[in-house]
């Protein structure tokens, strides 16, 4: 079995790190720090629904998702310019999903929530650090809502994390960083609420398909690791 | 247990009807019809490869996915005219993956492969639909492009399909139609291989977070439905 | 004078096959084959009209065009990412002007039909076949909008068709497929109603300017070629 | 018989101005005016041809449109910021088939002119005036290219001009204004070679279908007007 | 010191031309000559405001600025296709507020009126003309509209012009031409009303970072050429 | 005289904080805090040159701007989706031209630095504060990319810092926050290098054109506060 560069064991969590608050304007806000990685994400609240869900009563909580031109080893073209890649479509979709498995849109009335999710710097993992610190976000978010009476009450009913696993030459990882992350074969992120249900799991193989047994080693690493995450969720 | 709206049985896949060779200029197209869903699958070849992989001696092969605008039981905007949506990227970028899951892209030297699949009508399980459509578009056109020298050998190594499971009012149903997707609790799509072993799979909760024995039924439906699927794949 | 490639006279039509009510949601749809084209078209009905007609109390007709990636021998690039081309919206805008030449508008009540056109396989004629074939959606569309009461009486006070005619090697064709295309030295494409009357004529020299006496030729041919074109829109 | 509005005879040209060499930096330029319709047509010279023409030799001739955004009586939206409508393709297609049709590409070698037409006043019959302001442009800069060398000889082996004609109120006018135009039950542009012979045509029906023998009397009054333009196109 | 090209003294201005009601349709329209720069200015009126802007009683004026294709020496791609630059962008904010400057907004009510100015040829300081031959169009259309009843009172309440002056070879120019402007060191646009206050400066170094007192020489010169620029906007 | 929201004297900054290295990957990298206005400023290299460029041999820098859509007090559209505003343009031209004034691009080789400021709280001052953050980000990478060899030497000959200034209420007020801008007749933006020479000033009236005399006023105290600035650059 070969190290990990970092010297982790295949079970560990690389170091988090998270600053509640971090922003002036946003009623909630939390930049998340795993490893390498850097998030920014703040929730902000708007009067009104899109066009679609007008009348229903309910509100809508989304998603966006932005990485920073130089978060990245080779700088990429700024997103203002180059338009979102379907990478960020696909990640914004899948934190809009997560964070709504928390949320009874019921009782946010006629209002959006948007959560903000931007990469300031990237090593792997930067999906499911915004899961976490877009939970952070909102959570303090609809406090301060509740607290001055945009909100009537707390529309939270549980708690959301995620996390990446992956298969690496063989053996079963947990916390993928990029460079991990580059030679895994398979990388599976888990979404799951704070009773250990699942929310989503997304699992692509990358050159070497994987078998039902794989799966199942690859989702009790997971579990055991958001046990942690929601555990940092939880600092002040 | 509520019956299914057509009588199928929970672990039952709609009929299926394939018609290989649907367009005259394509090299290898299908029209793949399951229930009420049709996509028709084309696989195109062309000289050289995006610029990111120019040099490597390697192919590339990438999945583009569209859906008419009448498709759909209320019109939707053209994406001509609209753009494609984040969920046209999601699928086509699932679509692209699993096909790459069966293809050695250095036997393709450097030409790209692209496989449209657009949806003539849907009715639930689209992206399935495209992959196991795709896959025989694909199919068809490599041994096309073999035939005429295009290509030097044969860069397929296996098998791929795809089938749509899910949790509908507490009970497993595999390949939803639209109407059971709508209140499906969760949805998950299963990509394997021809060996059985997993390429991708996407599952999402909708309001009902999944305990992982829930997972292990609907993974055991979907391999069942996949292998009814292949053998349609080989019809003539 | 020299034989066209499938040995058909100059006056002839090549064979066309028409399947109504080809799509499951589309209260009308056609899939019009003509030779080697193969456009499916579908009409649809939406409450409302677009915003510089509204308070009129009339409604309105749109077409949309598009063809898919893989209808041509060399794949174009999807309009989805491309956008749509000059030609695809000269194509769409003349085939709306043919459309509403038959409907009066007045007896759509503020309501908006759109007939979209998509190209599955194309070989010469697609915006004539697109007329041809969206004129056989308009029409089923209207009798299933009229018996379910969406419309109150039959907004169509005639019918429209069209067709292609060439002059190709000095010699006047009718139906020109992609191969005489290229090779024509004028193009005309001709739309009229079933009294006769022309709806919209275009046409174009490509190299070899033509005389009145030319024309008055290709006018003769169309007008027997549409007597037939009309004959086939009847078909059940 | 209605007289017209400005009590020109049915076969009469409104008054025509070309101002030559408006332009100090385009080898050609022409400010055409007709009446109220007023056009500054340049055309424009660059090496290199678009992509899909390289390596053949010739060259090519592309034309652009544009309508300023206080051009009409209703401002219209800046197509900087709109896009090009479907109209302003349409319009700027025909220009460049227009002018293409005098013009041997072969003898301009591997460059590219562009003739840009830009309404600054609108008052119909913008797109003939395009045509005919557009060839005065080209033959100027034409001129010049061969003055200072660029080009090696005169690629131009013809003229060319474009009139409207229509049908209003029964009757059969010339070069119809703006609220002609409204009025008129067809709208027909011919583009006419110094020869006589047709380039193109373009012939609508707005609301009253047509005979071929109203169709012949069109004709009959656009070959007046187009001798006269073509004289207009020669004052220095 | 260097003789200017056109051998004027370095406090002239070009000669300017001035030819107001250009345009048949807006209410106000002014072509502005200022040596070989050409800017055609029109005002226009419309009923409402921005959305931002609503319900605040008070109106809005905005500028478009654009160039056409063949204004300059090399021909710029037409921004209808390419998109606004930045460097438009820039130059419409300014002339927005530099007309903004001279009106009161309130008196417009909740109406909004858009100076387009579109360079039809290009020597340098089309910035600075875009002002000058703007404010003579909102001059002109402001008249008009309280004519006619569509404005109840005056909203100007100054009169605004702009110049621009730079640094060239260590002298200080005014109103320089494009030749001079490329090899200026510093280019200095400077807006200001009637009172001879400053509405706008702006003021970049090329190469040569300036001091204080070589602004105050830029100033002073600039003064002057407003003076005589405001009895230029007078001319009948 | 009206006390300042925070007490700060007319002639002083707000607290400056200087985070050098922010980053991982960029090679140059500084968070600048200015009062409640933070920018996150990054330098990269890449090897070539835009286009209109190359052949030269000499480099080019450029900035991009942004602003995370939680920076402001009302969460504004992702740029991402909305493309960069008018005023996001205008700032990173600013900011571009800003730099470039201190960096000998000769000495760069065809090679490309990017130096960008993205906005993650904003409280007035943002295009400030990205020019003194964004030079130190510049400082940095130089000293890198000479260290590793990707420069040969060192291109700055200079440094550049740059300040805000304004008139609130008829007194003259160094360093304006949201609020103050908010309400400043006159603000002014003053770039200028460690030579106390001008690089940039631009400077607009708020409702109240001002006198050369205010200007002078403006211009010394952002003197005073550019010394400062440049001591904050400093800062290890």
């Amino acid at each position: 079995m070969a190290a990990r560069f970092d010297d982790r064991a295949a079970d560990a969590l690389r170091p988090v790190r998270l600053t509640r608050a971090y922003l002036a304007h946003a009623p909630g806000s939390a930049l998340w720090e795993q490893g390498g990685t850097r998030v920014l994400c703040a929730a902000g609240f708007a009067r009104g629904v899109p066009r679609w869900r007008r009348g229903s009563g309910a509100g809508w909580l989304t998603a966006e998702y932005g990485m920073l031109p130089q978060a990245t080893d080779r700088r990429t073209a700024r997103e203002a310019r180059a338009g979102q890649s379907g990478r960020t479509q696909e990640i914004q979709r899948l934190v809009g999903r997560a964070l709504r498995a928390v949320v009874d849109l019921e009782a946010l009335g006629e209002n959006t929530i948007t959560v903000d999710c931007d990469v300031l710097d990237a090593d792997g993992g930067t999906r499911a650090a915004a899961v976490c610190g877009g939970y952070v976000a909102l959570r303090d978010a609809v406090d301060a809502l509740c607290a001055d009476g945009r909100l009537a009450r707390d529309p939270l009913h549980g708690r959301v994390a995620a996390v990446s696993v992956g298969l690496v030459a063989g053996e079963v990882l947990l916390d993928l960083d990029y460079a991990e992350d580059c030679r895994a074969e398979v990388d599976l992120n888990v979404v799951a609420n704070d009773a250990g249900a699942l929310v989503e799991i997304q699992g692509a193989a990358e050159g070497h398909a994987f078998r039902r047994a794989e799966l199942e080693r690859m989702l009790d690493l997971a579990e055991a690791g958001l046990a942690q995450l929601r555990a940092h969720q939880d600092a002040p």
